[in-house]
Order: structure tokens, then C-alpha cells, then sequence
């Protein structure tokens, strides 16, 4: 849009404007909270707790189904692209709730004039992504809208699964005394992209995998007993564990210096002033487990490749109820507050 | 993209381009054949004989699945809006394979500053749409672009359904001697379109509806004698007895005089020199059926508003093999040629 105002200062889209949606609706924060509470959800009827995948009744069998679209910028970062991170992002969805993913939908939106051999070679991204995920892309959809019009490309996936045997996974289960647990070293997709992004030269890597198979030897180790499960995507690890706090009414306790930030990801938060926990991962879990079951999982975790630096984070408490606090590196007590929302557009 | 050719003439997207993607090559017609079985389908191994909607063993029980896109511009049109037109046409994709929708995610990606009253009213339509159409909206999605980047909203939507009993319906069922079925009048939805782009004034609505019911009634009137089923939306009639002519490898033969074109649409048609076959319906079946179920079959059509033009048109033959013919008015045969595929963009 072109401005009087070349320098931005009179911000055409002002934050506060509540009749704007504004990028940050985009983000997975409160903002997109709050967008979804008083916009989207009311004419819906659907439930304030998001769940990552919905469960359907089918022919009296529950499918698990989730939907995902991907406007990441740019197309290519280190460890992905955008057509492996649309199978990646919905595949954990799915699996998210303690299922096994089957099958996969793939949707493009394309702008006139991109090159075909992009989207071919976007597509054979997403095609090997899904048969490392042994999930099958059964159907499509491919609409082009005139040049300008999509940034190139964008693409939706839905993925569904069947529930694996024993799961009860919901972001409502967490429970006092339960240890929360991380598969990983955090940020490291939203490092990767915005130092794409920002041209900066980082030995840094996104993240981005399939979760599917990890958490089903997690099922398989303890069942019952693996009562949430969540990837750190949009809004990263501070998002997800203030939306299954609230969800479950628990509060958490986490020990800030037990969670892995990568020293490359320190380095792109420092050069742009972001927190770690605030950056998305597209290949890092967060689960809650009885105490009982945490060394269970995490052997279940580390004997993966995807799980090898999966570690306890913190403790689920009774309260205060939907709030996440870290004990810091000199003792004292921080709240981890949900992200507000507009930091990190076109992250995934 | 600028062009220090303002008038055009140079065209910067050559049509015979190959190495670029054309706004014709998502138009449903011969060019996005061409990009599907040459670019998208083999990394993907999709089979090239499209169905409207792929069936998934989930637990062992089949699930039918479906994904769409939706980019019509207008947003609002006569008839409808973008809103209740994404849940209208993913239903009746799901329906298509013989199935009843059950369940549909609503993915969007919306353009920074785009009015929130707009996008809380696009999602009232779709609410009441799926109302409608006894499907649950159960998951969801909502990225945010910059501006520019999405032209107010685009629309992803994927349903899953569960097979009606005794449904065996496919793209490549059609057998010779079998009667070719329309539900209704073609090319309203097109033409509501178009004439809503263009500033026309013609009382003229779009026909999108949800058509699952119907589908419901013509399988419980007649089971597996419904061999195939197709909603005719991109490239309209034309394309859907191509597509399914091919697919049968069987030849269709119709009388060009018994399908019903409602004057405005030819009125439409005749104004932008486009042919009526070729026109977009969001809520207009073609049904192939053994020859003695014809009139049960039609009969369960009428008898609901939505099918209440319900009409034969044709019947298969066994020979061109892939080909439509039409007998014209004047008792000459024509060859009904698949469309090319550019002619009416963002239709739906």
C-alpha cells in the first residue's frame, strides 16, 4: 500500500484499531485469542480450549483431524521449506492428541507467474516429508490468483489419524505433581526463519520433523499416563504452556535454566531482541506426564533422534490456577506470560 | 509488477509460458490437467483420475475426505458470499463420492486490516451454511498477512464424511446405456459471479446450496445403481462430463436442447461471449445412473427444492471412448470440448 508517510510513523493500521485484523491476530498470542473469542468462535459455537486436533465420530470410530495453513516467509530456511514444514506442522497437530497420522490433504493457494519449478520442487518437499511420516497425501486442491496476490504461495493441510490404543491426551489433563517434560532445545525454527529472513549467516537449523512416531512409542511406554501433548509452534514454548495451564486450571512451575535455548538461537534473540520462549519450534514437544511415568517417556523420547535432548522442565501445581511461573537462574520467581502476539509474523 | 509496457501488449506472462504458473491453470479445466499430472501428481504419486473426494481406511472404517480453496471475488455475490460458498463446496465434493458429510475444518488467511465486521460476517454464513448442512465446523486456522498479500480473505476447507450404505460411487462408474442426470439449470452460479464482478444488474442468484441431502435420497432410492455423481463447478458442465467420460472411458452423447440455461445466464453469457457449458454451478449435480433406476432416482431429486429442475440429459454410449457429443437444436452433432481453463478466474 503505497502511504504518504514513507517513514511509517502515522502506522496506517493503528495496534489498538479493534475493527482491523491486524497481523498479530496472526501470531497464536492473546491477540489471536482474543480475535477468535469474540470474532470466529461465537458464530461456530466452538469451544474457547483449542485443542491442536479435533476428534470426529465416523461411522462410530474417532478420527482425529487438523487443519493448518502456511504462509511462511521466506519459502526456504535451513532444515525445511515450506512445502515440508505444511506436512510436518499438520502431521504433529495430529499426532498431538494421541493418534497416529493417515492421511494428508494438500491445498495450494499460487500466485500467477511463480515459477513451476518451485512449486514442483515444493511439492517433492512435501511428498518426501510425508512418506518419511508415512502419512499419504490423498487430495488436492490448486487455485492461482493474479500476480501479488499470494506472495508466491500459500498452502493448507488437513491431516486425519486414528487414536492410538490407550491414548487420553487432551489440553485439559495436565495435573498437580505431573512433570512436564521438552523433547528438544527450543526456538530453533523461529531462529531459522528470521535469520533467513534477516540475511544473517547462522550454523542454525530448523527443527522442523515429524512427531508422529515419537509419540506413539510415548503412548506405548505409558499410556493412560501421557496426559497432554503439545508442539511449541506459533507463540513458542511460553504460548503452549500457558494454554494447557489454563486449559487444565493447574499452574506450572518450570526451572528456567533446564530448558535448552540453543546458543545460536540465544544469538538471533539478542541481535533482535525476542524471547526464546517466545519462538516457534516445528519439531519440539511438550508433555505432560504422571510423575510416575516421567523416566518412562523421556527413554521413550531420547531413544530418538528427534527426542535424543528430551529433558524435565518443571512440575504441574494447583496453583495458582492458568499461571506458568520459571525459577531463574539466581532463585527468584518470573511469570512466563502468553505471548501478545505480534512479534513474529510469517513464522509458519 | 510494473512494466514499462502500460498498455500490455508485451504481456509479461506469455500464455504459452511453461516455466510460469497462469491464472488458467487454476481454472479446473485442460491447463491445470496438464500442471496436475506433469508437476503436482507424480511427486505426490496421485493417480491422474481425479475424484472429487478420496476415501481413507481410518481404523478400518473408510472416511471420506475432500479439501477446496476459495478465492471468489467478489467476496459477496447474489446468492451467497465466500463464506457460506466454502462450506457448500466441500460438502458437496464429500457428498459426491456417495457419502455423508460429517465433520469440515475452516482454515483462513486474511489480509492485515481487513474489517473485522467482514470476517465475523463471512464466518456467520459459513456457521449457518454448515448449519444447513448438518456438518460440524470442528477445527480451525487463522494466519495473518501483510497487506496486499491475500486480497481481503482466502478460504481453505476440508470435510470428512462417512459412506452411505449400499453407495458405490465413482468417477470412472459410468457404463454404456447408463442415463446422464442434471439436478437443475446450469451455469448460475458463474454467471451470479460474473455479473456481480462486471456491475450488472440481472436477477440472477447463485445456485450454491449444499446437495448431501439429495445425494442421501438418490442412494436410499436406488443404492449401487447411482454409478456416478459430480457436482459441476469449475468448467462447469463441460468439464464434469469430460472429466468423467474419460475417466470411464466411455463416450456421453446429450441433447444439447434438454439442458435448462435460465435466460439470465444465457443473457450473461452472450454479453461476455462465454459458452453457458463452461459456467461454474456450486449447488447442481450430474448424476450417472443404470438405465432403470433413471426415474426413481430423478424422482428423489424433485422431490426437494434443490433438484426440483431435475432433468435427463443424456445417456453414456460405449464408443468415442472420452468424448462428449451434444445433438444440437437443429439435430447436428457438436463435440463438447473440455475447457481450456483461463477464461473465468477466481469463480469460486
Amino acid at each position: 500500500m503505497k502511504t504518504s508517510d514513507p517513514l511509517g510513523l502515522a502506522c496506517p493500521v493503528p495496534r489498538t484499531d479493534a475493527d482491523r485484523v491486524l497481523m498479530g491476530h496472526g501470531a497464536g498470542g492473546r491477540l489471536f485469542a482474543e480475535l477468535f473469542d469474540t470474532v470466529i468462535g461465537p458464530p461456530i459455537g466452538a469451544d474457547p480450549v483449542a485443542e491442536d486436533a479435533a476428534i470426529v465420530a465416523v461411522d462410530g470410530v474417532g478420527v482425529v483431524i487438523s487443519t493448518d495453513s502456511f504462509v511462511v516467509t521466506p519459502h526456504d530456511f535451513p532444515g525445511g521449506d515450506i512445502g515440508s514444514l505444511a506436512v510436518h506442522g499438520t502431521v504433529n497437530d495430529v499426532a498431538m492428541r494421541g493418534a497416529r497420522p493417515v492421511a494428508l490433504t494438500l491445498a495450494y493457494i499460487i500466485e500467477e507467474g511463480f515459477p513451476t519449478a518451485e512449486l514442483a520442487r515444493i511439492t517433492a518437499s512435501a511428498a518426501r516429508a510425508a512418506e518419511q511420516a508415512c502419512v499419504h497425501i490423498v487430495a488436492g486442491d490448486t487455485k492461482v490468483v493474479e500476480r501479488g496476490g499470494a506472495d508466491g504461495i500459500y498452502i493448507n493441510t488437513t491431516g486425519i489419524g486414528e487414536l492410538l490404543p490407550h491414548a487420553v491426551v487432551t489440553a485439559a489433563g495436565a495435573e498437580p505433581g505431573d512433570a512436564v517434560l521438552v523433547s528438544g532445545p527450543i526456538g530453533r525454527h523461529g531462529a531459522a526463519v528470521l535469520a533467513a529472513r534477516e540475511g544473517f549467516v547462522f550454523d542454525l537449523r530448523s527443527d522442523s520433523c515429524a512427531l508422529a512416531g515419537m509419540v506413539e512409542d510415548m503412548i506405548r511406554a505409558s499410556g493412560r499416563r501421557v496426559h497432554v501433548l503439545r508442539d511449541a509452534t506459533r507463540g513458542g514454548l511460553a504460548a503452549v504452556l500457558n494454554e494447557l495451564a489454563h486449559a487444565s486450571g493447574a499452574g506450572i512451575r518450570i526451572e528456567e535454566l533446564a530448558v535448552a535455548v540453543p546458543d545460536q538461537v540465544a544469538a538471533v534473540c539478542e541481535v533482535l531482541g525476542i524471547d526464546p520462549f517466545h519462538l516457534a519450534c516445528e519439531g519440539t514437544l511438550v508433555a505432560v506426564v504422571a510423575p510416575e511415568a516421567a523416566d518412562d517417556v523421556l527413554a521413550a523420547m531420547r531413544a530418538r533422534p528427534e527426542g535424543e535432548g528430551a529433558h524435565r522442565i518443571g512440575t504441574v501445581t494447583d496453583s495458582p490456577a492458568g499461571r506458568v511461573t520459571a525459577r531463574t537462574g539466581i532463585g527468584a520467581t518470573r511469570v512466563v506470560d502468553m505471548p501478545l502476539g505480534e512479534q513474529l509474523p510469517r513464522i509458519c
